[in-house]
């Protein structure tokens, strides 16, 4: 199949209007695109590798929606508004059937963000998409992950652990729970959260390489450390099963939960209930940021805890 | 070397400044960037594969070097100035001199080009780089392709099929001369030219897939045709030594050249002398925009011409 085609096929799909901010789409050297006056642009890149990122033989629908999310979710963690993004697709071969089925996962994703293909690139060779996503944020008004001060409380969204959970039983053979698969194969980013915390927050980041590492960065971005109450890890569904350092472990090395964890101030945690009303999006406060260097993790027992896995160690990365 | 190194050792080297209008740089989940209020963002993205885009052994520099030329190309081609750009590497290893030559390359040009890199993200696997470079232009002063008119001048710049033949030579086992080998692995983006063109040229692109292929992206977007008159193709160094219909197939459907097309009102032919000088870029009027459909390739003796291969295909393109 043609690239003209393929590119064709894609547009079709993901059919997210460019808008009238969009002053020249598809179709040329380059999209030219406006941005308001009275914001500042969000940009992030991500690459996803067939093998690296996702298992060989995922769902091309799931490819599609992974590669767009794992950019939103970039730009849930700093509190920008999705608009444009542009896809680098790289394929062994044509096949009109895969790349229907890729667009459909993006598009639904796309959709449900508001966010619109304004340009891209398809070539030949081993299996990738690079997504660049831009949003816009009010002037000042971003999220960064340099803010938290000692006395903040530590809060994380929705479940972590359960993608790693679906991920070790893929790859022992086990067939995962389906809402710890659909948490691996279809993360949904926190846009409406991140909007949310614009204002509250005082530091933000999205957990891609596992809780410990990326609050890691916040607490280096920030000059500061936290102490986490291991106890108060939120826990549902599969996690439930597994021993508690077991689960620990998962909850706090694994990659790819895509969930927010975030700093607010202690006065304004009586805040976080409205906000989780609000946005339908489960938030649990597991720890305080301290004056210390690094990171603290109590078991109940009020022992020290070390974690069972050294980091998600895949090869990849936020945007640094 | 872990991703930390690798990112720390391109930024090192990789030295433009993000400037004031970088409100957020490297280091966060996100860039956060200014653009001014009377200008439009510019966007473009464009992969190479190894192997597909550049032969497997090209040295790091050049591979560098040419990541950033095809997208800066892209910019040249709306008259955008270059800002900041975005870096997806992905590496079969973290060989820390393979890493250092490749940011070298990378970092001579964006110096070069006074664009500053701004976020990014590296990977492990079959090697392969994208990048997304962002530019300004004035606010209704882009360069499309969709604007030219019956009468208007074809101008191309600097000496289109060079990078072709250097391609030929180096698959056919040959040694091509230095200035076609430079023109395959170092690409000059005509920046200056793209910016000097605002205001004056009716479309424009830039050379990727081969000038028939390219100028014809400018036919169909502008609904009009073009006649092309071959004696008047420009010809130096080592393309003088074939003959004239193997020059001019390779001219016509050779890839990689990098060059622009675009289009001008006759009236306003007078002004290309001085826009060359200033530039420092050879221009050459080659054949003139018609009301018919297509493209009309005519030899010296009026016969019409077929050239003998179907066109530069590689699989890649623009940002369509």
């Amino acid at each position: 199949m043609p690239e003209f085609d393929l590119i064709g096929r894609i547009r079709d799909i993901v059919t997210v209007p460019c808008g009238p901010a969009c002053v020249l789409g598809i179709g040329d050297d380059a999209a030219v695109l406006d941005v308001p006056p009275d914001r500042h642009l969000v940009v992030c890149t991500d690459t996803l590798v067939s093998g690296v990122h996702f298992p060989v033989g995922t769902l091309p629908e799931a490819i599609g929606h992974k590669a767009l999310a794992v950019n939103l979710s970039d730009l849930a963690a700093m509190g920008a508004e999705p608009a444009w993004f542009f896809l680098a697709l790289t394929l062994p071969d044509g096949d009109p059937a895969w790349v229907e089925d890729f667009a459909r996962g993006l598009g639904a994703l796309a959709t449900d963000a508001g966010i619109a293909l304004a340009g891209g690139d398809t070539t030949g060779g081993p299996l990738s998409i690079t997504i660049t996503a831009l949003g816009t944020v009010e002037k000042g008004g971003a999220l960064e992950r340099g803010g938290a001060q000692p006395g903040d409380l530590v809060v994380v969204s929705g479940l972590p652990g359960r993608a790693a959970l679906a991920l070790r039983e893929l790859k022992s053979g086990a067939e995962p729970a389906e809402n710890e698969l659909a948490a691996l194969e279809y993360p949904v980013p926190r846009l409406g959260l991140g909007m949310a915390l614009r204002g509250l927050a005082t530091a933000c980041i999205d957990l891609s390489d596992g809780l410990a590492a990326d609050l890691g960065h916040i607490l280096e971005r920030s000059g500061a450390g936290a102490s986490i109450d291991l106890a108060a890890l939120p826990k549902d569904g599969a996690l439930t099963g597994l021993s508690e350092q077991d689960r620990w472990s998962l909850q706090l090395t694994g990659g790819d939960d895509y969930e927010l964890c975030f700093t607010v101030p202690p006065g304004r945690a009586k805040e976080l209930p409205e906000t989780a009303a609000h946005t339908g999006v489960p938030l649990t406060v597991i720890g305080r940021i301290t004056e210390g260097v690094g990171l603290e993790l109590r078991a109940p027992d009020g022992s020290r805890f070390e974690p069972g896995r050294a980091g998600y160690e895949h090869f990849s990365g936020e945007n640094r």
